[in-house]
């Protein structure tokens, strides 16, 4: 049996290559020799690295050259109480940071929620999207390609749709630059976070456009899809989930749970959210949204660059009848319970935590859910942070936290 | 002794709350009661949640309400080859994902990177912000205000740097719309990545604005910081690190390690990067920066919500005689050595690796180095996407990978 | 009869107010009692302002208050050479500016066009947007809002088409941010503007909107239209006419007409107008384009707020086997042909000499056309002014002007 | 002496072109064959465009290719009240538009304006740039090019300050993307708009810079400057004229001029132009600022393609004990009274009204006090506008003008 020093030393040699040792050996031994290789050449102890729990060949579809596992404390908030579309009543929330305060923040926020009867969530809109880029000769034929895709959508999603037993074009919006033709497809994906399924779907589409028109496949992301950049596109018409949530606070549970007034709130949201946010030029008008997101995404198996996406959110306080009514809108949040990273041990149990583990019935409704649980636990995010500032004493929180 | 299971009863009786576990047991003990309420609640199973490898009470200023961990898949890139201003020659570097493919395509632009002889790379700036934002009468007192700081930075600078043995505030610029002051203090944090340095100092400059002008503070951030959004005013003045990286590809290397040619990979990168993000409204202009950032971060214990700001990335590509000169410059990457996840043992274990664990000599030195490393692998990675767009195989790339 | 100096007299007594005096005299006298009292107060001479070419009466549905006219240079370029989709041939085009070396610029770039046999121009896009925003309960209501939207567009449809006899309707988009429902109404005006008329339609089908749900109005437009603001949804999506032009020079016209080569025009366009607009944060990604749009806006009666739409503008330049590729793609051109400024007397010779006066056959053919002029004219002005970045004469060209 | 219909008659016939006839006759006559043949060759009438009110030979820095001018109606509003850090007291300010109900608008916010009595307006900040792209070999070669200017800024002083007489070069900001160095330029120059001067300095300053350091120039303008185009660095940096204005409205004003409450306004305020505007990807968060500065453009000899700036302003109105405070900031607002269109007739007579015209004491003084007017027009502008939608009678507005 081939051990695990042995490979280090044929990698060495220069005899193999870093990512040849699966060839040599099981998963675990070709992680355990790129460890024992890095040890010797940087003086590195990794045994914790080492120390991770499931079979590395069950994450070879997630990473090539593994050596380990990074580990990210998770912990747990709520219940986080909601009435959505698609998940209603109480749910635990995991989260993995590693940042302090955070969850302690959050919790805070799901208190004022849960006492407030619950927060009202709801998905409104969902498509997962890939823009390829062609070349035409002019922009007389790029009229002539957009013409012909307008006339022939139905080819399009024939081809599109023959890559995929789930997902379903639901439209395809065409955009010019000079001889650049991009075509925006947007499908349902389901329970499926969809990345894969839309841009394998769109290649099959792509041959279509390709065989019947004169325009050439320049590169199947054109960046008007626009994947983990940020970008307007998303921001004005989503991308994954479309997600909002909101929740009115009584007066007295703002003064009891975040220690302020409903006036304190809607100014400090309107003087940074909205006008700080406007002076900066910003696509993300909120006080710290991607720390919830990021926190559930690394918790849930979700793809944390696309923690992007996810802080395209836009959040509104008002004073109503001298309550507290605020709102999150996440433009596009991009969630699965199937595929990618959900699958592995960790994450996989944090989503049974949330009851949304796989495919849901119908279809969809799963990823539904995890987008309004973790649109709620946003709502409560901006509140506790609101909160804080209007009370001051954010510094003063991390201070006593040691940081 | 309290067990976990004792605890966890406690809790569903409403005689204790799901955070003030700590207070009756050890930290391990009030995480497996957690688990064991969640287990009870739920129906979820958290073994493999349960199954971490650190002392809960040694992560306790990373996190609330600890369960347990995540396990991100961790593999390892390179040798990374770069000539920088802070780190120079090669450097292995870890990254965790779940995305599939990830480390094979950074990977192979590495490759390709140490074949052409190295990246050349810089940090170009380097200030953590805070911006916090008052009230103010009028547009006068506004004036005033700002006048009165621009007299007094130096009074300004007494006050914040009294808060920090290693911080020096850079500049302190002022913004105003309507009755609203906003002040961006600008830190040297050195090997921190400076987030809550930045916050405690601007909150002791704070109160000398207080005491001196009419000015009243509102929110301690007024999001022209701007932390974890995605905003132009990083984009465009740097948030963290700005800093470059790039490299002379031959062509036969192109041919040879990417499978196309200079002038593929510059149309590409034109038609995407540029123009496709020029038309989606893009704060960032690239292929897949946040992939490499958010994997470095995971795998480094940097913030995962800040690869918001990483993602505001611009890629160039043009073809230099016949070979490929490219280029990413990351205008907002926020890295620290020191403080925050970095502590953590399987993050530590891998900064070990990269060699920039704890404080830099000089300080700051490696802090840079991590930001030079990273904007190398994202070179990489966007050499290598854009060789696979350029070549056309990006979904078969993915259809083969089985996802 | 009454003078102008008894007029002016009154209003200085208080017995009239300054807009009241279409009531007491003729417009014509009006205007004269308004110089007249102006004079006396400021001690100006408005006898040139006083000095215009029309029937005061004529202007009272351009302007309130009149005293006069503002007279604007106006030159010519052309003969303007295209192959566009509703314009064909050679025009001449009137602009007017006082921006010394704008015209000689735009007429160089017009000659190299028309000796390369002219620009290919397309209308790839049309329709004039309005989108009132209303207030719902909450994100609940408004998806339900929403989903009545969407299934009662035709009723919609026949409101807002009811107050027109000529614009249709083409599409509603509903946008939600918490308690908002922003609902864009997409209309054809053919040879109009438009912004009247899909305003007052749009009041039509928000009185259905309000009669059928429970969102109530807050703001006829709630700026997703958007009007007159610098916005990535008219960058992204289009606003008015989407319109394109685009020409290959031959390598010798660049050498003999631009003084340079087509590899330092690409050069300058990719650094200046792609790599230096990303780094600005820009949405027009282009040299100058609001210099030509707004000189043609004023010649041709268009509303010279709406450059600001028109500045949306990308230019891209290539080198295609030694020749040079050029193209402009202006989102958001904002232009009629009839209605608005084009009915005062300047404003209409002006389009007389194009040959675009009135309504078209078919109709919005001659807005069309109008727009297609304009974006070759501004293709010619990018043309010009990266030739002469490139050719480094900038400076030298205003300095030889004595400007 | 050669008449128009000669030199027409020489064009015609290819003998002389369209742009050499001011080297045959005197400009009218110039002029009057340009029109002479563009009425044969399209059968247009010219005769209003030729009835202009001054010499064509002084406009002959302003235009080329001359046929005439465009008369744009011109009414006045006010008097303007404000108390601002350049102007005080009341003004009448002229406008040109075609726009009807805009003076009408704009005047009832003037009222409201004067009878709270006035706003505050301030120029907040003073600077106009030039930003020339260099191309150096790599990332390495950018840095020290930076450093070299960071440590060198004396000497572009003195060489850009050498081409002035009035000019001051107040900083140079770097931004480098990959092979790219952008220097941005910031000069005060005192009361004219100050382009030109900016450019022919940043020239002086850019032949330092190639002398001294390995950069070359590759255009004077590389788009971080950012001119006539909408860009984040203006609207987060400033450039022009950084100018506020507000005003507090009692509450009863508010309900008898603007038949409104001060509740209904900051309503239809932040739905529209702050969560409208953020949900837009706006540059821009306001209600037509753009149509105010176009106007006072148009009148008083501003460059109009510069609206594009103008509208990156910020509206905020929020209710105080009451009554309503309201603000505007106009980031960019270019303006200046000497130089350009300010020597035209019409134009300089329009700033006589404002008692603005020419060079000011202190020097910079006349324009700041234009700036500061315009931005209470924009501020009256807004109040109105907000008070017709919070009525709900936009659209009948415009019906009762007939348009």
């Amino acid at each position: 049996m081939t051990t695990a020093e042995d490979l280090a030393a044929r990698v060495r040699e220069g005899d193999l290559r870093l990512h040849e040792l699966e060839a040599h050996a099981d998963a675990d031994t070709a992680a355990a020799a790129r460890r024992h290789l890095l040890e010797t050449e940087t003086g590195a102890d990794l045994s914790t690295v080492g120390d991770y729990s499931f079979d590395a060949a069950d994450a070879d579809s997630a990473i090539e050259n593994m050596v380990g596992a990074a580990q990210i404390p998770m912990g747990v908030v709520g219940p986080v109480r909601l009435d959505g579309g698609a998940a209603t009543g109480e749910r635990y929330l995991p989260l993995a940071t590693t940042e302090g305060a955070l969850l302690a923040s959050v919790n805070r926020g799901c208190t004022a929620i849960r006492r407030a009867g619950g927060a009202t969530a709801r998905v409104l809109k969902s498509a997962m999207t890939r823009a390829p880029v062609f070349r035409v000769a002019d922009v007389g034929e790029a009229d002539a390609v957009v013409s012909w895709v307008r006339a022939n959508e139905a080819a399009l999603r024939d081809a599109a749709e023959g890559t995929t037993s789930h997902g379903e074009l639901r439209e395809v919006t065409p955009y010019v630059v000079g001889d650049n033709v991009f075509l925006r497809f947007a499908y349902d994906t389901k329970d499926a976070m969809g990345m894969n399924m839309a841009t394998i779907a769109t290649q099959a589409a792509c041959e279509v456009v390709e065989a019947e028109t004169p325009a050439s496949l320049v590169a199947l992301s054109g960046n008007l899809c626009s994947d983990k950049k940020p970008a307007a596109v998303n921001a004005v018409e989503g991308r994954g989930r479309t997600v909002a949530a909101d929740v009115v606070l009584p007066r007295d549970l703002v003064a009891d749970v975040l220690k302020t007034t409903p006036e304190a709130i809607a100014e400090a949201n309107t003087r940074k959210n909205l006008v700080g946010s406007a002076k900066a030029g910003a696509l993300g008008f909120n006080a710290h949204a991607a720390n919830v997101v990021a926190a559930a995404f690394l918790a849930l198996g979700q793809d944390p660059a696309q923690v992007v996406e996810g802080s395209n959110t836009i959040t509104t306080a008002d004073v109503r009848d001298g309550d507290l009514y605020a709102s999150v809108t996440l433009a596009s949040l991009e969630v699965g319970t199937v595929g990618g990273g959900t699958k592995l041990p960790t994450q996989s149990e944090a989503l049974s935590v949330l009851g949304v583990g796989g495919g849901g019935d119908p279809p969809g409704s799963n990823a539904d859910a995890l987008a309004e649980v973790i649109a709620t636990a946003t709502l409560a995010g901006e509140l506790s942070l609101l909160g804080a500032l209007a009370s001051s004493h954010l510094a003063s929180a991390h201070e006593e936290l040691g940081r």
